[in-house]
Order: C-alpha cells, then sequence, then structure tokens
C-alpha cells in the first residue's frame, strides 16, 4: 500500500524531534487513500470524521448574505461582541444558564479553545488527567502545547464507564493540573450523567485541579436524557472551564467557531494574551454565527436530535448483525466503537479504501488505535460516525461487512 | 490609570506561568482605553495597528455570495485546493516565479502558519535569530511554542540596516534553528535587498539553519523598489520556507487567510500533521479567497502601492515637523518608527487615550517597547502605521504634537 505522506523522505536540514513525533490524525491519516478511491469512481461512505451531511441553518447562510462591512478587517481578539452576547443568551435560554457575554471567548473552533487552554493550565510537561480512548486530537493539542496527557483506561466492556476513584487517583501526580472529560464522548458516544461530574469535580476540588468539559455534543443525547452542562452544576466555579463549539450543534464544522467559557477572570485574561498574539478569528463567519444565534428556532436542533437517534438506531442493528463484531451502543454524540475481528483496524481500513470495493463501493472507518494512549487497547477497534443518512448507512454497513469477510479470506 | 484586562487578580487555582510570562500585544494592550476614549465621545486616529482603511477587493466579497454550499463542511486541513492553486498562479504570475500549489499549504493568517512553522523547525528550548525590532507577535508565537528569540539589534542611527556578520554569528549557537526575517519589516518599514537575503541565506546555508521569510508586505514597497520574494533567489532550497497572507495585500486582515511555501517535504509533512491535528481553516474564507485569486487584476495591487506611497509622504512629512522627534523614512509595508521626546512611551500612549483629546479627538501609537526583545531600546519609540487617510494621517499628527506637548508639561 502507498507510503502516507507524512512519511516523506528526510532533507539535509532536519526538522524537530516533536514535530516528527506528532501523532498523525487516525481520523484523517488515511485521506490520500480515501481521495484515490473516488478518483477512480469508487463511492467512499464516510463513517471517518465527524462531518454531518444535516444542512446548515438558512440563518446562517442568511448571515453570510448580510456581511455588508466594505473592509474585512480584524474582528476583535476575544470575539465579535455580537457573537458573545448572542451565545451567551442563547445558551441561557435553551439550557436554563445564568452564563454572562464576558465569559465567552471566542475562538478558531473548539480546537484552538483547547490548544489554548492547556498552555493556560500547564506548563510544558505538566500533565492532564484524560480517560481513554479519548479523542485523538487531544494528543495533538497536547504536543502542539507540550503537555503530557496521562490516560485512565474506561473499558468498552462496562460501556466506557468512568473508572473507579482509586483508578484515578494513582494517576495523579505534582504535576497534574486538570482533568478533561469530553461530554458526550466522541468517540465512545459515552454520555456523563450529573453524578460523573459531581464526582470528578470533586476530586478536582481535592487535589486543586481544573476540570476542563468538551460539551462540543451536549445537544446529542438520546432516549430519556437532557442535555447537562458543567455550567448547571458549579457556573461560578474558578476550576470549571467549558469547551464549546457550533461544529455540530448547527452543521458548522467549516465555519471554525467555538468559545471557551469560564468565570475564572485569570484564566479569561491569560487566554486572551494568547488570543491577541493571533490577532483574531476570522470575521466573516463570526458575523454570521451572531446573526443565526440571534434568529434560529428549536425546531432546527430538535429534528437534528431526533435524525441522528434514528441514525444511531439504524446503525446499532445493522452492525449487530455483523458475525464476529461487537458494537457500543452510544447515548450520546454520533459515534460508537466496533469491535472486529482483525489484528489490526489500521491494516483493515487501509484495505477497504485501498483494494476493496463492494458494487463499486467502499467504507471509511477510523482505526481506534489513535484514539487510545495506550494503542494496543485499539488494534482490534474502529470509531464509526453516524454522520450519514440512515439508507447509505445500512449500505455502508454492508459494505464493511463485505470487507471485513473478503479480509479475513485475504489475511486468515 | 485604569489597569489593563492582562492583570486581573490570581484565584485560588493558579494558571500556568507560561500563560502568567506570555507577553501582552503591544497593539492591542492599550485597547481598552481606546474603546473606553471611544464611547465617551472622542474621536480615536488609530495608528497602534496594521488594519487598512482601504476596500477589500469587490472579488472576494462577490467569492462570498457565491459561496452555495448547503453544508459547511471542513475544508482539508491543507488548505482548499482551489485556494491553493489560485495562489501559486497568481504569485507565478505577478512575481515570475515557478511554485507549485503543492508547495503551499492555507493557515489561518500567517500567525498560524509562523506558531506551526516554529513548532516544526525547534524543538521546546531550540533558538530563532531575529532581528530587533521585531513584530512583536513574533515573541507571542515563541512563547506559544516554546521556542527562545535571539535578538540582533539593528539600529534606527543606521536605517535598521542588517547587523554585521560578526554581530549575528556571534548569536549562533549549538541550539540556533532557523533566522526569521520579516521582509518588508514590520515594524521599522526596511526594505531588505537581494544583497541582504543573499547574505543571510549564505549564512544559514554555512550554520545549517532554517531562513524562514515572512512576505506579507512583499508588494508595498515604494521610490523604484520591485517586489522581491525569496523565492525568486533559493525556489527549491530545503532550507527556505516563505510565509505569506492576504490581510495586507488585499485589505482581508479579517479574512485570516495565510500561507506557508516551500519545496522542503518534510516540513510540508510535519506542519500538515499539525494542521490535521487542528483539523482545517475556515471554509467560507478560503472559498471566497479563491474566487478573488482567480479574477482580480493587477490595479488593485496598484492602486494600494500607490496609495501607501503618498500616505508614506504625508506621514513623514508631518511628523519631521514636531519639534524632537525622530522618524525613520520606510521604504515598504506601512509602518515606522518615531523617537519621541518622552521617557516612556508606554505611559505616553496610555495617557494620549486615557485622559488627553484635542479637539475631540486623540491619537492610538503602538509603544515600540513590546518590539524591542531589549525593551529599553523601545522606551522612547512609537510605532506608527499609516493605515488611514493622508487628510486623517495629517490630524493624526497634530493632536499627535499636541499631546506631546501637553504631556511634556504635565510630567517635565
Amino acid at each position: 500500500m502507498e507510503k502516507a505522506v507524512t512519511e516523506a523522505p528526510t532533507t539535509s536540514i532536519r526538522i524537530s524531534n516533536r514535530a516528527r513525533l506528532t501523532p498523525p490524525s487516525p481520523i484523517r491519516k488515511l485521506a490520500h487513500l480515501a481521495n484515490r478511491a473516488k478518483a477512480a469512481g469508487t463511492r467512499v461512505y464516510h463513517l471517518n470524521i465527524g462531518q454531518p451531511d444535516i444542512e446548515s441553518p438558512p440563518e446562517f447562510l442568511e448571515g453570510l448574505r448580510a456581511f455588508d462591512q466594505k473592509v474585512v478587517a480584524y474582528e476583535q481578539s476575544q470575539g465579535n461582541e455580537a457573537l458573545r452576547a448572542a451565545w451567551s443568551a442563547y445558551a441561557n435560554r435553551t439550557l436554563n444558564l445564568q452564563t454572562s457575554p464576558e465569559q465567552f471567548l471566542i475562538t478558531v473552533g473548539a480546537s484552538e479553545a483547547l490548544v489554548f487552554l492547556f498552555m493556560t493550565c500547564c506548563d510544558p510537561g505538566d500533565e492532564i488527567i484524560i480517560f481513554d480512548p479519548t479523542y485523538a486530537n487531544y494528543l495533538g493539542f497536547a504536543s502542539i502545547a507540550g503537555v503530557t496527557l496521562v490516560p485512565v483506561l474506561s473499558d468498552m466492556e462496562h460501556d466506557f464507564a468512568l473508572p473507579d476513584r482509586d483508578r484515578i487517583e494513582r494517576s495523579i501526580t505534582p504535576r497534574t493540573r486538570a482533568i478533561l472529560l469530553c461530554n458526550p464522548n466522541n468517540p465512545t458516544g459515552t454520555v456523563y450523567d450529573r453524578q460523573d461530574l459531581e464526582f470528578l469535580f470533586g476530586l478536582c476540588e481535592e487535589h486543586n485541579l481544573f476540570f476542563v468539559v468538551d460539551e462540543t455534543y451536549r445537544e446529542f443525547v438520546y432516549d430519556d436524557l437532557q442535555p447537562l452542562s458543567m455550567l448547571h452544576l458549579a457556573p461560578q466555579s474558578d476550576r470549571v472551564i467549558v469547551v464549546d463549539s457550533l461544529s455540530k450543534r448547527f452543521s458548522l464544522c467549516g465555519a471554525r467557531v467555538g468559545s471557551l467559557i469560564t468565570a475564572n477572570q485569570s484564566v479569561l485574561a491569560a487566554v486572551l494574551k494568547i488570543l491577541q498574539a493571533r490577532l483574531a478569528a476570522p470575521t466573516i463567519e463570526q458575523f454570521a454565527a451572531a446573526y443565526m444565534l440571534e434568529r434560529i428556532g428549536d425546531n432546527y436542533l430538535e429534528n437534528m436530535r431526533r435524525e441522528f437517534l434514528s441514525r444511531r438506531d439504524t446503525l446499532y442493528r445493522a452492525v449487530k448483525r455483523i458475525p464476529g463484531v461487537a458494537i457500543h451502543k452510544p447515548r450520546g454524540a454520533f459515534y460508537t466503537l466496533v469491535q472486529l475481528p482483525v489484528r489490526d483496524t489500521d491494516h483493515f481500513a487501509a484495505f477497504l479504501l485501498d483494494t476493496f470495493s463492494h458494487h463499486g463501493a467502499t467504507t471509511f472507518i477510523a482505526p481506534a488505535a489513535g484514539f487510545y494512549m495506550q494503542n494496543d487497547r485499539g488494534t482490534d477497534k474502529a470509531r464509526i460516525a453516524y454522520v450519514i443518512r440512515s439508507t447509505e448507512i445500512e449500505e455502508a454497513v454492508t459494505v464493511l461487512a463485505a470487507g471485513l469477510e473478503r479480509y479475513q479470506q485475504q489475511y486468515p
């Protein structure tokens, strides 16, 4: 199989060790194979990446058309004022919170918020506790910020429930500065409840740690669950920092509009300095996002939630039928992990894209090793994002099953 | 005077040392005073920030309106393909270069390109040679990337010419990884010529260093000068990395569209990994930028250059008339440094915004200490950006002169 672009030959002048050692994104590293398959006429079902096919709100696209400034000037470093106000008001209205616009800093996606938070909470070499498996890009952010992520394993066998107190406390050292939780969880789809949050917050209080909660998928909860923010529980706490994003909630991944929300004035001031160094987030998306949040009704999100619930059920039922495959039933976000009867899902995922097709189609899954810091835990697993229509999910899973059968014949 | 927002009280849980030590932007740190002055009805002439008042190209705004994707999806991590192709073609056509689209990676402004380049060229603690005074945000980027900038002084008395070989070589250590040059220069407006570039490139070859050239202002050269890129001199060199931006050239500061350009495959591959970790740059601005670069004629830039030339002359003549003030005559970009008869331009700049006005107006200048790593070199200087109309520049300088007189009476 073709070598990834990340393995280009070294030249006479060498790049840094950290650049060499930065892990490639497990979500994107096979993208070149997918591009080639598409170029060869193969249909590729993208279950690898959290890019929903749901149309962005018309209010956002109207906002773009309403942008009428003659000079596309720098926005304020902390973010567009109307956007901070609209986001705070929207959160207060839909979640019954009491945030204020001053608690919001606007960032280029949740990604930028997390990188700058890592830098603000941690000096190089400091540690952040995460739960394994974890959102793969956290590893990249940690690498950028020179922060050590310390994984505590959550088991697929136990539905990825939080590890018990002992196991978490054994991982806390004098250099630990924060616990980072993604709730609902990417990549597992697990939803942590009030008790879970109170437990972790209590640990943070006891050990004087920040509690950083990535709530990108907050509204994507199914069955009888209701959205729960850490800002419901401890809105004024100095140690609580919430990271948020419009990417998934409004199918605006490409707009790259994120935020961090905290009552901690020192954190706000320190992050602002970094935001000023990079000058500003893009002007136009912020304008359109403010326009949208000032106008959008509740039905957009409710329809989206219903659609993902139905896709989850479709995926779960379809994967359950494949012999030898285990699937975790997620209650939130739009991901889950599956366990496959192969030794190395990296190799299998590349096989699907590179040499396999079924009736002219193939399926792109994200190998799970990249989501585990203890990589060997993920080698038989893959992350699946149910971000395409139910009929396509059915087809994608049929292709996956056929691919699995062929693969097992070819590599017995 | 009011305390800056960056000096908020510390709380029970402490932020990192690097966050505390990140220098505030000298360009933005007085923004809260300017906002307050404006709120009180004072007109503020912004000479502090490189935000031109020139209208963005109609082709860009047309591109925004032409965006018709129903889902605002993630762009490719390396950047929009049409944009990479259009930028390369534009550079080749207007500068007579032979770049290829694959040599371009699209970033969120030149800022992101520089942060990721610092990480790619340097491990934490490695060093980059810069010339003092330097673009203040380089210090912020270095702080983010854990890189040590090593300043070599260029003197206002010698028109900020490059230091001689000896002085530069004395600053090179085993940890030096790159020389970084901003050409034309921000904050001095100095333009380095072919001989300067060849001299620094030779040093880089001799000491096996990267040569990073920030060409954000490349086309802004006056008098008899022509735009000169490092890609004219050594387009295929493994050690040459050019950083570019649409921000100034097309008055698109708020679009945050930058790039890095190199023939070094290892650098491209390593930066791509970091780009993948942050997923993608914003989709819509990239779409509009591609649309614009495919269509824009040469007259936009030519008119802009003529306008800035005339503003430079206005500024230079006006400042020359103030007793006790020295001004460097810039031959490029749209900045210059002035030397003022005050002990501390930080204090003076805050005074202008906080307690002074002249016929209902005041002038916002950027204290130069933040542009000098040897800060004391800058305490009697300020950076002035000639980004407003000539008539306004005249008025702003009149206000500055009146402010200086009042200040000298008040703080003799």
